[in-house]
């Protein structure tokens, strides 16, 4: 345990399941393509060579001045000169371009008018708008809150029920015995320092990012070795120690951006939001910052509730608290969160999947390690292939990343904006065995928004290490097994003689040994009487003799072989993934008369807040009848509808159900038959009256496509519904 | 506003939406029958009669005994003594019977039954159990997770889909200000003691109420009298001041339950989880204590998103918090719990219903506040007549009692153990128009589990006037009206020199008149020149003069009516409905060798964990296969299912599936064809391989009965797969 504890507090990762979630993005600069890397570097070289030229030539016209030349000859010296300034402008517009391309202003432009739309039709709303706010949290408005839930019963359906997951609910006022043990409560910081004069907080690494992206995109005739420089910061921003990044804020004059002051010194600010459980004051408690917890904790049960088998996953879907410094990014990064999480308990020693093959044929993008490193881009590759080849670490990963594709590209997400990212060995907490990130691009980049990590037995074993309770499970054997087992045994006299007070120390350090350490320690032992040996927690190497330990190998007979299992955590953001939703979505279109642009999203029908809306063509009770009838009928089968009876244009009308995604609009333009309406393609059919709530019920559900309503119905154009 | 002010401080209510799930359940004593009360008190004066005599002839024989009385006289008068003893004997175990009928044995064993199978099966599971737990904190295990998201979906259905109510989600983590305007940070308080010398705290309240019942109980001898001292302390437990609570803690001597020491006086603890938001630490937050806030300070914009119109409805889901002081009565009072809440706003001045009538035929248990007051019991009443002679205050309060009543009673709710109860005048808020809780009755008696309450304009007065932004709606008129207008226009310089420094506080009071007030109060100038006036936030009665106000009325045209509506807000614990419903739904029958007792749930397929079992009835690859494929169909179908290739018998089988709820089973007992059985009938169709899926889905979905079922396919009796 000592051994393992050392080794947590060297890495310094944060051993929270979810920790990457917090982390900031390794959006607009890690995502550059080489090719576009290159151009702007060769273009800073061009920049900064026409600027001494100019200067150059600029001192030429001086001297020539100063020497009192002919005019002729000064005259063509200014010429070349301000040829030189064109040429020079002209490399620095084109540098700007490059710079803006990628998270420019067309991006802005974008989002800017997606959020219009978004914030005007109540799909989100910040919190407490009346009392003027609070940053980092929202309301979803009626639309934005039927997409959360149907966002949330998809995931029901796509994982839980297809895998027959166990899904639990726990709360989340948490004590902090779970949070020590999960290493929360000491390690779950982000740097933070003040405004020395104002105390307003701010990022440590936000600012020093901030400053960076700022230089690079505006100082354009920054040379190209400080280029790269603050481009290693921006890429090794998270490995940064509080001392790091205090150094490199001093170093850069970095100071608070509203007034300008001084900074303090970086230090860790703890993101759990604190409570205190009962009315004593004596129980401290958190609100959880993952649910992840709610599931290890009660393993045990849950094993015995599978039948004592594995594997099996356990499922929480359920808001999540991270008392963020100073959010931003809208939706992005906010305070309070659902996040849907699966903890796929599997034996170590078998990683197979039993549904693998159904995923392996799939092809996406992904981005491994090496091509990260090497400054590739991210490629098409298949799940199959890059199992087979070992980029994946192994089959139920792979499975889940394979269902993770599936999941999101059937809400609406964008397959080519779509990638998954392994995570850099840096990224990393020290015990996991492999980590994908499913990274959605949107306007802000590259936004991670669900983690598919295994984390090897490391939170099954903190809990039973804290707890005293063992979270394990047992494979019994058909007939008992004789095994091999390596026997450490100290000698704890010789060592108290030779280490006294640090006996402890060594005795501990010895026992945690790993096979293979122990028989090259044995080997060595035999060999030359004496070995190294580093003790982590005395921080120091001491030399162990062949008196002081025996080491060997005794065979034993076992009937049931007990084991931590491996834990692969698929861990989804649900605001995020919603949020890239809204942009992958969301698109204009001219209106008919061309004098207006309008919003539409092209949500699919298992996302959309409304699937259909019914409309009486005119002001009129007996088309309000059909239309009620219509509604009714699409109640009843569990349609989500909105009747809209105003007096309104149809054109209107179908333009505020366009904004809201609504998939069907059903106008009721006679007693007898109506149109349905399909929002994207515009297209529209004639029905049966009382045929038009199943066939949208068909289409809605997925039993039918629109191409086969299409090519079932009469096609419909009359002039009097037309836009 | 001040007018206002002052009443809800002399009202001492606590203004908070569900404020009444957090009162003590008016339960054992509040429903006995008036006929039963009358039963105990005429037993408990028969009881010291009987007292008396034996004490009497005790003394006799004693005497007799001293006199040396012939030894004749002396076996007559101890025959009398013994008769006596046994005649008292037989009221006090008549007595006894009475007093545990109504929550006695029966009740307990019963409720350990079903809560054993409840946690063995992992229905639900005390939070953070491997850390020996927190009181107050549950996690709902598998099958109590899916029968919560059943519950929620279905609420949905019943309410949101079918009333196309706004569904919002607003984060818990809320800024002080918007607490402090809703009343709960000064008044969400329930009383504490405290052990003096352990410091455990107590709520004072239960420890008077478990005084009361307890003597009640135990002490037979009690007098009448005494009796009902106690039990009228419990009837106004809820009423009494810290003050009074602490007198009568004092007088019956109550100590701490565990240590025996002296408690300390009762005061006052907030039932908020209080945090911080921000890394400042200047910004003081709280847990949600109910959802309701988060509605109400987004009337604005979901007026607007209605199109200015009224009614319309708003609802969210989501959790809520409680710091209760000491939790007991496992889910029914927790520390965090998920609350579904609606808040349908209305014209005060005109709450009729569209769909009222849909419900007015409805007839079940009432419990009218006339009824409660003169001692009567629950009784059935047709909703329609309810409401028609005024006992429910308004149509869409009793359109939302009937939805409600059909939404619990279709999620498995008894309906006979179901009833709706009025407060009574001191339970409701001052503001508050009418508020009926519906009750279900359980082994911990009967349980508040809905609150349904006219709210009047209390919620959105106190955030417009804490936020200065108007909540309120229009009513545009058609053409301008011409309207009277009461006008009260103190006169400030006379009120000056009369009242020197007070002079705002009546100035204040004066203008908060309502119409009739002043109008009385012109009546009274005119004609005795001046009257007797009561300032509240003076605490006294001022003279005022017709020198010092003028009241008129005036003609004014207005284009449009602004007013505050109404809010009409059902509120439901959903923890408490499904607990609630796991003791409606759980029975024992023996199994078929009669040699034990097993455990059955009969909920509905609605709410049912898992739909269906699939059984291959012996291990065999050929059956597996079959099993398989109609799982996966299930599956499909988006119909919950497990399949069990365990070799147990099909007996056991069955049990463990009956022991979850799970309505129906397929048995594989040939490729060809299965068979279905129904839970409770255990009646058994057969029914071809591949249509199985599509009738269990038919009938989990509502769109046919098992009648329809058993009437359909032929009846299957096979020994074979008999239990």
């Amino acid at each position: 345990m000592l051994q393992r504890l050392c080794v947590l507090r060297v890495s310094g990762s944060i051993s929270s399941a979810a920790a990457s979630f917090h982390r900031t993005q390794h959006s607009l600069f890690s995502s550059a393509s080489s090719a576009m890397a290159a151009t702007e570097e060769s273009l800073r070289k061009a920049l900064a060579e026409k600027q001494s030229a100019v200067e150059a030539q600029g001192n030429a016209v001086r001297a020539l001045k100063a020497a009192a030349a002919p005019k002729s000859d000064i005259d063509a010296a200014l010429q070349s000169l301000n040829a030189l300034k064109l040429e020079k402008t002209d490399v620095e517009r084109h540098l700007q371009s490059i710079l803006s391309a990628d998270g420019g202003l067309s991006r802005e432009a974008f989002r800017q008018a997606a959020v219009n739309t978004l914030e005007r039709r109540l799909f989100y709303i910040p919190s407490f708008k009346i009392y003027r706010g609070v940053a980092g949290l929202f309301d979803y408005g009626p639309p934005g809150c039927a997409i959360k839930s149907n966002v949330l019963a998809f995931w029901r359906q796509h994982f839980v029920l297809e895998e027959n997951m166990l899904e639990v609910d726990c709360p989340s006022v948490t004590p902090e015995v779970v949070l020590k043990a999960s290493g929360h409560v000491d390690k779950f910081t982000d740097l933070m320092v003040k405004d020395e004069k104002t105390g307003t907080c701010y990022r440590a690494d936000h600012l020093l990012k901030d400053f960076c992206n700022d230089k690079l995109q505006k100082d354009l005739t920054m040379s190209s070795e400080k280029a790269a420089e603050l481009k290693h910061v921006l890429a090794t921003l998270d490995d940064l120690s509080a001392e790091a990044l205090g150094a490199k804020i001093k170093e850069y004059g970095i100071t608070a951006p509203e007034t300008k002051n001084p900074l303090s010194d970086p230090y860790p600010f703890n993101l759990m939001f604190q409570t205190s459980i009962g009315p004593s004051g004596l129980i401290p408690g958190y609100m959880r910052p993952e649910t992840a917890q709610g599931i290890f904790v009660n393993f045990k049960d849950l094993y015995y509730y599978n039948g004592n088998k594995l594997p099996f996953a356990a499922a929480q879907i359920g808001q999540a608290f991270r008392n963020e410094i100073s959010p931003r990014q809208g939706l992005l990064r906010v305070r309070e969160f659902t996040l849907a999480e699966i903890e796929h308990f599997v034996d170590p020693e078998d990683k197979s999947h039993p549904k693998y093959k159904e995923v392996a044929e799939l092809e996406f993008l992904m981005f491994p390690r090496e091509e990260q490193m090497s400054g590739q881009s991210a490629k098409r590759i298949r799940l199959g292939e890059a199992v087979s080849k070992g980029i994946v670490n192994n089959e139920t990963l792979g499975y889940f990343i394979g269902r993770v594709y599936l999941f999101l590209t059937r809400l609406g997400i964008d397959k080519d904006r779509l990638r998954f990212r392994q995570h850099l060995a840096n990224e990393m907490a020290h015990y996991a065995a492999d980590c994908w990130d499913a990274e959605i691009e949107c306007s802000y980049g590259w936004i991670e928004c669900v983690g598919i990590a295994d984390r090897s037995a490391y939170d099954l074993r903190a809990h039973s290490d804290k707890s005293g309770v063992p979270l394990v499970a047992q494979e019994k054997f058909s007939e008992p097994k004789e095994v091999e087992k390596l026997v450490i045994t100290p000698v704890k006299k010789e060592l108290g003689l030779a280490f006294k007070g640090s006996q402890k120390n060594v005795v501990e350090a010895l026992e945690a040994m790993k096979e293979k350490e122990a028989l090259d320690m044995k080997a060595a032992l035999e060999s030359k009487g004496e070995v190294e040996f580093e003790v982590c927690t005395l921080g120091k190497t001491v030399t162990i003799t062949n008196k002081m330990v025996t080491i060997q190998k005794e065979k034993k007979k076992e009937h049931q072989r007990v084991f931590t299992p491996s834990v692969i955590e698929p861990s989804f953001g649900i605001g995020r993934i919603i949020y890239c939703l809204f942009e992958h979505s969301f698109y204009m279109r001219p209106s008919k008369a061309g004098d207006e642009q309008l919003n539409v999203f092209r949500f699919p029908a298992v996302v959309a807040p409304i699937k259909c809306t019914v409309f009486p063509l005119v002001q009129n009770k007996q088309y309000e009848d059909v239309a009620k009838y219509i509604s009714k009928s699409l109640t009843v089968a569990g349609i989500s509808n909105k009747i809209d009876i105003t007096g309104t244009s149809i054109g209107k009308r179908y333009a505020r159900t366009d904004e809201l995604g609504v998939p069907f609009a059903i106008t009721v333009d006679s007693t007898s038959s109506v149109t349905i309406r399909e929002r994207d393609s515009k297209d529209q059919v004639r029905v049966d009256a009382e045929k038009a709530a199943s066939v949208v019920r068909e289409v809605t559900e997925g039993h039918k496509t629109w191409q086969d309503v299409w090519s079932t119905f009469p096609h419909h154009s009359s002039a009097s519904t037309e836009e």
